[in-house]
């Protein structure tokens, strides 16, 4: 998600709304769904100013969404929009401010079921490919607070980010469940598209989804 | 491979040249190196009219080439081009007429260093799935024939195969080691571009390419 100019309403909100923006969440490590009211556990890692989030969380109200994002003024927008929208998925997610370094702080073992990454930074320099959030040392932590047949959704429109990150999954120790290179040439109403999607498929640029599953 | 009419002159040209195009060749089990003179023994899978193979042969003519294909009119094409040519390769690659089923009969255990699969037929229906040479009966029978750190090398145009492919590929014991989206974005001077792949290339339409690895 691209850098956004300082939105100078944004830190004070954030200050006036901790029960909707959490920053250092320890307290809810293994509690999550039980505060969030849902059955299966989504965690979103980049959720920048929260459109699939939000789209999904409404769209799979019997579940928990949890959106964390470590620019503040991105992620005060994802909840003033939840929060003003005032929908009846209102009370089923969650944002985080802060880094995905810190997962295994925050979640408890296995306590995840679906983790997405959403067009995440394609850092596209090979001495930056560390940062990716699919890199390994990512993906060693998110194999731990995954649950046993606890799946990663990865959807980007950036080609080396797609397939270096299919060998990433493999090597640490996922499996693929499912692939496409041109996620958009078919219906997918069960997945939500995003402002920042829809302007790649306008363009007729292929959208890459995969599903990769824990190998036990 | 489209199916061609029949080529008159093909039936008559293969029983003429049974030393260029093998059939049932079991006796070469375990000897097709040094039959060849080749280091590395390669076998394409689909091998058409030898486009893909006839190029690679002269790129690497200290390796040893093998193509099968059962449709006796392109096999005959392959053949005969390699044969007029009369390349500096034209010793370290031979044809085999039969079907990809029957590698078990011809090759011995871990004989194989690398396995092509070249724009096969992408049987597009659910049902058909299972002719793909990609699929799960011919994957196993791959793994028995490949060496311990041997591979899959798979192009092709087709957006289904693909995708199905690399889930095919984990289910199968093989891991990821090169994704490719859009393979000609960038030059590979190492991998023949035959007519059939130049025509999309043409179009401006994605290849496809993976490299699998045998998993112990």
């Amino acid at each position: 998600m691209a850098r956004m100019r300082t939105k100078k309403w944004a830190i004070p909100w954030i200050e006036d709304h901790p029960d909707l923006i959490l920053q250092d969440p320890e307290f809810l490590k293994g509690n999550w769904k039980r505060k969030l009211h849902g059955k299966k556990l989504h965690l979103e890692i980049g959720t920048g100013k929260g459109n699939y989030l939000n789209q999904m969380a409404a769209l799979y109200p019997e579940d928990a969404w949890v959106g964390i994002e470590k620019e503040a003024p991105a992620i005060a927008m994802a909840a003033r929009y939840s929060y003003e929208e005032n929908s009846e998925s209102f009370y089923n997610k969650i944002f985080v401010l802060g880094d995905a370094d810190q997962v295994l702080k925050w979640f408890e073992a296995k306590e995840i079921h679906y983790l997405h990454l959403n067009f995440s930074d394609p850092w596209p320099k090979k001495y930056t490919h560390k940062r990716r959030l699919s890199s390994q040392k990512f993906l060693e932590r998110y194999r731990v607070i995954l649950a046993d047949d606890g799946e990663i959704i990865m959807k980007t429109d950036n080609k080396g980010l797609f397939e270096d990150s299919l060998v990433y999954f493999n090597a640490a120790g996922f499996r693929l469940v499912e692939v496409s290179v041109d996620y958009r040439r078919k219906e997918h109403p069960e997945d939500a598209i995003t402002e920042y999607e829809r302007r790649f498929m306008d363009l007729g640029q292929p959208i890459y989804r995969c599903v990769v599953q824990k190998i036990r």
